[in-house]
């Protein structure tokens, strides 16, 4: 692969996120991202502004995204199927780029500056989807309450998406993690894998 | 009140309060803290190990609170309803601190630095009581789910606690904000004020 490649900016992002998976994140310098990527140190800044927005720097496309399809859902859509629809273009978006948000999530996970940086995103995404309910007429606190739980359903599928490759595309995982939300809300047990075991313990008198 | 007052600790607490509120937290240091107290700065030390533990002193005493209401949930009691029975548990330990928690708001709200520590905070306190339903047999992810989504309807509840003093105790709105959720999750509408007009629109074709 010694051969001039037009794409600078993947080539970075993949030293960057080698380097900081190899050595850390804080011992990592922007020199060394762009020697290992075999380009200078002025075509890093010419891509991003600093070595942490390597990281970071997809999430006004996927706040757009979201806030977006808050905005497009059919107008007689409940909150949390507008909300639903915001998830369903994030996981679109996101698809393609599993790899990536596996290695990203290891090296967000072993820093805690980054881990806050995460945290205070992921507050302001919430903060957006709650605007764009309240935008289509929903009052406070249930668009607020309704943003909250999309966050919370959204963490809990990335979360089995990057670290269990067995489980099939985030789409899925995120209508998964809705439908447990909305049983657990319900009130059921939750004892998921158990729960045939658990129903037929239940009927024993009958056998 | 310049008569020798024992409640060191609350002394230091209200005095940070104040000049954290009237010069924000960055430029308020210790030694102004104990001088506004009446303290010295060798007694400030004895209680808090710097001037951000002035806010965040309570919180491990608020997560053994919650855990242990998640353990002492009745043996049949659902995930979600041992989670409503931990943010009671919270509810009571805060009640009787709503003034101080509303200056408390004030200040972190003002602080990027400090609202990073409030969602750790939270985070922390999550994975708490997502370990305790783990001890009650809840399997993942509807452990992790339950956790968050109590974390949801905490910091709803809360935020309308410390913003709206007419909207009464802690107790009753973390219960409002619990059945908003399920409302929500549900796929009711979340119009809560409108509903009463756009159910009358509905009908428009019988009148």
């Amino acid at each position: 692969m010694s051969r001039w490649e037009p794409n600078a900016r993947e080539r970075l992002e993949r030293a960057a996120l080698e380097l900081y998976g190899e050595r850390g994140f804080d011992r990592t310098t922007v020199a060394e991202i762009a020697r290992r990527a075999g380009l200078t140190e002025r075509t890093f800044f010419r891509h991003f502004a600093d070595k942490r927005e390597v990281l970071f720097w997809g999430e006004t496309a996927l706040q757009d995204v979201c806030v977006n399809a808050v905005a497009a859902a059919p107008a007689g859509a409940a909150p949390i199927d507008a909300l639903a629809a915001a998830l369903d273009a994030a996981a679109a978006l996101l698809e393609e780029r599993r790899a990536f948000a596996r290695q990203r999530q290891a090296v967000v996970a072993g820093n805690a500056r980054l881990q806050e940086r995460e945290l205070i995103k992921l507050a302001s995404l919430s903060a957006a989807l709650a605007a764009a309910l309240r935008g289509r007429g929903v009052t406070e606190p249930a668009a607020s309450l309704t943003a909250e739980a999309g966050m919370v359903v959204f963490k809990i599928a990335f979360a089995r998406w990057v670290d269990e490759p067995g489980q099939g595309g985030l789409a899925p995982l995120i209508r998964d993690s809705l439908a447990q939300l909305r049983a657990v809300a319900g009130g059921e047990d939750g004892r998921w894998e158990g729960r045939r075991d658990h129903s037929y313990e239940g009927r024993r008198d009958h056998s």
